[in-house]
């Protein structure tokens, strides 16, 4: 890649660390953002609210630390916070508030809330230090010729649509273009152009609304600080991440109907349906806080989005939510996203030329875009609901049971495969059906033995639920 | 609608017949259109060949009937000629050439071959003799508030994107904005910043290539000029429209495979190829003018795309490919893009407002586009090789032998109703399971009674296969 000129569009983490990787290749690199410059915080019209946490895992961080650059991993991940476990937050029978503590690892190994904003500004910082990485902020794509290797570029200023700031347009040659614009990314737009492009965009009925909880009187975290707060209530769900300030990034996840319901009833609707179902919210956010957040923080839609190819020729290629934006449930969006960098690199290290490594990339990655799309998609469930169920806790117990006291058989819960270990998603769930037919086998058989046929079908019934796939796209649905 | 703005997007048929339906509603209306003017050959920079030949049947002019103007559909009706069923080519065990007329209707009721861009012609025509119509080639959408209600179009000419070009772009305030731009549809594209759009687009395993059949010597058609000709070949097929000019417009479709062989293959394997498999072909198109068409005429993918809303508020509509193409085996595509302006007027003329109204077509159009998305590419497995079959045939008989001779019953083949009737697609669908049901619910009873069961097996059987839903979105392909 020595000397050749590469287009990054798009400045987040994504886009971000494969500048970072190009750079470290010797290319000459570009980097496009829509945005301002993210750490200029006057310039930067961010459509969120002022902070998103994210929980970074084995994926995000192994893609990171391949791009050769030890202390800038050492300085993103001085700034996360680890979270050993998930905190179950309900209610008793008798009304009390109980929190239980589920951990994610049997091994120990953890998930790292971040604010995303802070790895962004890091990696912005590294890159800005290197000779060979161009910074083009408020630069909007308008157009590309993937055949001639060329994108044109619109820039963006405040005073809008007039016909002199349109003409300032530019042109820029490529050798080869990195598209990590995000879900409604641009490049990929205009990649669709040229490659003949299967794509399915789907908006789930979930909408999403974040919150912040502030430090306790004595300035510590309200709450536990090391682990990601769930308040499952079946249909929708509450969580908090732990954020460096003290605070905890909170976000309330529910159907469109619930949000309909919450946004024209009364102020009291919203604070006793917390009360209801968020034991103890309203403890740590004050209710005319809740309210006020609830009113004035935006209330946001989650899209699926799939396709293939990834790449078109040797010219472009797309990468994060660009080619694959999930549901968050799963906690793998950005995960996946540092991951594809990695995994594209490999490729160009290793294959022959760009086109075969492109076509390379795309072939693996494509089905595992898929797979974790639908992973992401399954896991609201467990999150909204099947965490208080008795049975996904027994199940955990003797998954991680056999991960830990009979190593030697390679054992281990899907969970902990896609979070703490590199093994190609779609590996992760070939394992999980073997496991779930060698526990079947061996249940059944012991059923069969000793008559208890009933613990059979239990057993059945659980293993079976937790590989169903979810029919995810339906379009039937007409109207909304 | 009296003294309000409509904006259209796309004068191809489906366009300027939503142009003309809002002109008779006393609108001023707006025709925005990428290309050139079709009736100036020489700014019209088309991708494809010179002539596509269509089937327009009773949606489509139904659609064209019910725009009040007679003359004009007469106009429209004389320029097509009637196709009254298929004429299957096929060779013999001895290797004779065997033709065989398939009626398409039990009634008489026929297909009409239209060359797209003599009815486009004539709809152009008509709406440039509007006061309340105006029109504006080569103007790209290059974006659109939704919200605002306004549009922005670049005005294109050959001296391409220079700065000063792009400068001339120009600023459009609207009432309501039609978009019938096609399958890459900008207004789409634009739509979708502001709709929750759930939007799927397929490429499916096959390529077409168009030729012409030059007259016979005689000057007269080279093959009977009533018919729709099929060369069904199991996995591909060579299909021929008949043209006013005495030509016939024809169809390679094939699978990506099959073209890469011909392209690379010598030239005697293309002649052989459509010796074994498209018997007589080559009688009418000489073997040379074959080659020379094959290599000059572009092979062209197919898409399938299925999206909902197609609306947004009561700011903007998309309409025919741009919210709906299929592919084009059942002759619907251009049916149901004139179907859908008419249903889209009812639903404003009828409607207390025009959001009410929208959603109301939404509601009712993103089901049938769906529906009709996937028998047109379950009718590929039909034309390209169930014709050919005597159950194929058999069942055909007994059904269309109900509808002649039990009139009372209200039997009609699933053919009849999408091609003769205007009977919403879903209820086509939903009265063939019902016919199904019937059939197989009276033969198993003939069966048991008679001990035929085998009988009931295949009749069972064969119903079943008619109304199989094809599974088409699948995204587990990764690479192409």
């Amino acid at each position: 890649m020595e000397g050749k000129k590469v287009l990054v569009v798009g400045a987040g983490p994504v886009g971000s660390l494969a500048a970072l990787y190009a750079a470290g290749r010797g290319a000459e690199v570009e980097i496009y953002e829509l945005r301002g410059d993210l750490r200029n915080d006057e310039t930067t019209p961010l459509n969120f609210t002022k902070s998103i946490n994210l929980a970074l895992s084995e994926r995000g961080i192994n893609g990171l630390r391949s791009a050769g650059t030890p202390e800038l991993l050492e300085s993103i991940l001085a700034r996360t916070i680890p979270m050993h476990g998930r905190m179950i937050h309900t209610r008793t029978a008798t009304g009390a508030i109980s929190q239980q503590s589920q951990a994610y690892d049997v091994h120990g190994r953890f998930q790292r809330s971040v604010d995303r904003g802070e790895l962004n500004k890091v990696l912005l910082d590294h890159l800005s230090s290197l000779p060979n990485v161009h910074f083009f902020f408020q630069h909007k794509m308008t157009g590309a010729d993937f055949g001639k290797k060329k994108a044109w570029f619109e820039i963006m200023d405040k005073s809008s649509r007039t016909s002199e700031d349109r003409a300032r347009e530019i042109e820029v040659s490529f050798d080869l273009c990195i598209g990590a614009d995000g879900a409604h990314s641009a490049t990929r737009h205009h990649m669709m152009k040229y490659a003949r492009m299967d794509y399915q965009q789907e908006y789930i009925d979930c909408l999403w609304c974040e919150f912040t909880m502030p430090p306790s009187k004595s300035g510590d975290f309200a709450i536990s600080p090391n682990h990601l707060h769930i308040w499952p209530a079946g249909s929708f769900m509450f969580i908090a991440l732990p954020n460096l300030d003290k605070h905890f990034v909170c976000t309330l996840f529910g159907p469109v109907e619930l949000f309909s319901r919450l946004e024209t009833g009364s102020e009291s609707e919203l604070v006793s349906t917390f009360d209801k179902y968020f034991p103890g919210v309203t403890t740590y956010i004050p209710p005319a806080d809740l309210l006020g957040q609830f009113k004035r923080n935006p209330h946001l839609p989650l899209v699926n989005i799939k396709c293939a190819p990834h790449h078109f020729g040797e010219s472009v290629v797309i990468l994060g939510d660009a080619a694959n934006a999930m549901v968050p449930f799963y906690g793998q969006g950005m995960n996946a996203g540092l991951e594809s960098v990695r995994v594209l690199f490999s490729k160009l290290d290793t294959m022959p030329d760009r086109a075969t490594a492109l076509a390379a990339y795309t072939a693996e990655r494509a089905e595992d875009a898929r797979v974790i799309a639908d992973l992401a998609l399954a896991n609201y469930t467990e999150m909204r609901s099947s965490v208080t169920s008795p049975l996904y806790k027994w199940r955990k117990w003797i998954e991680e049971h056999l991960d830990k006291y009979v190593p030697s058989w390679g054992w281990a819960t899907q969970y902990s495969r896609i979070s703490f270990s590199n093994m190609r998603y779609s590996d992760v769930i070939q394992r999980s059906k073997s496991q779930k037919r060698i526990l079947t086998s061996v249940l059944l058989a012991v059923a069969l033995a000793g008559g208890t046929v009933p613990l059979a079908i239990v057993w059945w019934w659980l293993f079976g639920m937790r590989f169903q796939q979810r029919k995810i796209f339906n379009l039937t649905r007409s109207a909304r």
